[in-house]
């Protein structure tokens, strides 16, 4: 069960201007699902992506790189589940490279205008034929209003729809912010199992987009971890249709670059938090707040580790504060000057340790109360840095409970 | 249930002259548990260790640091387990170093002559007065013969007591190396929620048994991993009475060090393996092997990125040869300029994939049929280096299954 996540209502999915999505059946790993999406673009759009940092990325991956360095005007996404076309050597481009051509040549562009994406399991022969054969469907099922049925068609272990929407005025018109994304598992820094489609009519310079995805990524899925394995298929990608009749945004840091730029982080948190809401067998939500460091990076590290320790996310699972697990990870984050003695750690408003030991107040009835919520914050105060500006870092994540064993477990059967 | 592991016969574990061990009911955590073991040395022992790298070790692991540095002889080794005396700041050394006192008095030594180890809670006050009050019954306990007995007071979470013995001929006489261990969770390089005690009588310099206890740690107990987070509380301890007849040995490059060497490292990468064996919730037992890289260091690395993984864990609990995930950890070690197209993957004799793609001749049935074993080897070829003597590195690690999540959720209750 998703912790506090519900389905979209598709009535709040804005549809974006300039953007179509098709759905069809493709067959890829199992028959009548909706497993194909095929986004097209008009022309004038600008697009930029970012990409899992994970050596053993896949064919699509590789290819959505290359496409997008070749600086050609992207003209469509095809997107399959079922399928990672991952781990799959020469042969896995040979047939991403095949359905990027096919959806060029029905669309009468060329095949690096295409960008593919493709999410499931990993070292499979990825069946394109069965992906082009549906192509005329999902070309035909196009329309403005589908963002809700596309987030359905990418879901892979994914157990609740994501997408999220927002509208903001710049240069005095509406501008349209709407997007996807899925993944529920493999999910960790450097971006998840994930894919994550964000598009907006705004008319933003193709150099800024590129800034704004990175920022985008960075403020959301780049803090997100459910069980720490970096996928080889993460892909989040900003489309911009160009289409709002406002001024050209050529810099972020102007007032309409700022208007977007939130419209745009707030969707991409948005659907990052909804990744961890729905991860692989969560039942509860945990922010992980470190200050106090030398640096965001330090203070990024302590909160991951905290984040990923088995021990500390079954706790949480068990609602059983036994928080040394939490020192404990702070401990082993890899600051080797780290003095104990300085540390403090919150769960909510409950002060749990302060000087690295049991806080003299602190009732384990107090740490019982805190665990047994669907959403709790962990803060640590790590006190190598003091006063207003010092660094920080926030994480999302979720705890580890049985039915991550059995999804994972279960996941190809 | 242990994998392939049975209780030692406490016939196979030879008492080590100049070692007693006496047992003692101390209630630290539970009523009528032998929860306290007092380890005592007749004068002339030389001792070393190697502890944790957590930076939250607990006040055990930094007085055991502190009277080793201060060099004098070490006389007793005091172990409680039910609580671990870690994240309790000042406090937790006071303690600490009151249980020293409390059992040096006794002996007619100084406080430093003592080293304490703790394992068990962390973040709870080590009921120290409990301990003293216990020292009377431990010490008339004590005898030589009393290893399994010890191996089974020092457990927590472990379901099997883990000891081994070996005799080995040094300059014409017999010496013995005897070990008990335990550590079934908080698992992972750098020493492990583990306790390890080994004593042998071999008549070793100081010098060269702090050299020996690094080697034998690096060896053994630094190349296992259950769950990846690094405790508090990890020691090695290394002992030697120096009561065997023959001459010292003063380096370990000689034939009589090398003989001992051999020894002590065998019985290290026992009790090592025997501590993955009872991981917790294991129902396998991998070695996962990496070869072909620039560095011993890097094929660690990976090797560690694949026994951590819980996607590969959780794959290998349902014996699911879904081996991409395998890949995918590959990916994600940390070796930015690894080249996919060069990866070999074995799983025992199967050839998985090769030139990171599955293999033409591989079969599921094939994969399915090793993965249904309870030992399995997990080999990865990066072929960075080719030839004789090119790197490689080997890690032990167990499955992720349900009966992980239950026995963390329910620690403490």
């Amino acid at each position: 069960m998703p912790v506090n996540l519900a389905a979209p209502n598709p009535a709040d999915l804005h549809p974006v201007p300039g953007v179509e999505i098709g759905i069809a059946m493709a067959g890829v790993r199992k028959a009548n699902r909706r497993d194909l999406t095929v986004i097209t673009l008009e022309p004038g759009a600008a697009v930029a992506g970012v990409f899992t940092q994970n050596r053993f990325c896949a064919a699509p991956v590789q290819l959505c790189q290359r496409h997008l360095e070749a600086g050609g005007e992207i003209r469509a996404l095809l997107v399959n589940t079922g399928n990672a076309n991952a781990g799959t050597g020469a042969d896995g481009l040979v047939r991403a490279r095949s359905t990027c051509a096919a959806l060029a040549a029905r669309l009468g562009v060329a095949p690096e205008q295409v960008l593919p994406f493709s999410t499931g399991v990993i070292m499979e022969t990825l069946p394109n034929e069965r992906i082009e054969a549906a192509l005329p469907a999902a070309l035909a099922d196009r329309k403005a209003a589908a963002w809700d049925a596309a987030a359905e068609a990418i879901m892979t272990t994914d157990t609740v729809a994501k997408a999220a929407s927002r509208r903001v005025t710049i240069g005095g018109v509406p501008v349209t912010v709407t997007g996807i994304a899925k993944g529920a598992g493999m999910i960790r820094p450097n971006m998840a199992t994930m894919l994550g489609f964000v598009a907006t009519d705004a008319n933003v310079a193709p150099g800024a987009l590129r800034a704004l995805v990175r920022e985008a990524a960075d403020r959301s899925f780049n803090r997100i971890t459910v069980d720490g394995d970096t996928s080889t298929n993460d892909s989040f990608v900003l489309i911009a249709s160009r289409r709002a009749p406002h001024a050209e945004i050529a810099a972020l840091d102007t007032p309409e670059g700022r208007a977007l730029r939130q419209a745009v982080v707030a969707v991409a948190e948005q659907l990052a938090q909804a990744i961890v809401r729905d991860g692989e067998g969560a039942t509860k939500f945990i922010t992980v707040r470190v200050e106090g460091g030398r640096s965001e990076d330090e203070c990024r590290r302590v909160a991951y580790a905290i984040a990923h320790s088995p021990l500390v996310k079954t706790a949480f699972f068990a609602s059983d504060p036994n928080l040394g697990r939490i020192l404990a990870a702070v401990g082993y984050a890899g600051i080797d000057d780290l003095d104990q003695g300085l540390i403090d750690l919150h769960l909510d408003d409950v002060h749990v340790a302060t000087r690295g030991g049991r806080h003299p107040a602190y009732q384990e009835a107090d740490g019982q109360r805190v665990m047994k919520q669907s959403e709790i914050t962990v803060r640590v105060d790590l006190h190598r840095t003091e006063g207003a500006g010092r660094p920080q870092a926030t994480v999302w994540t979720c705890d580890l409970s049985h039915d991550y064993v059995t999804i994972n477990a279960d996941y190809r059967s």
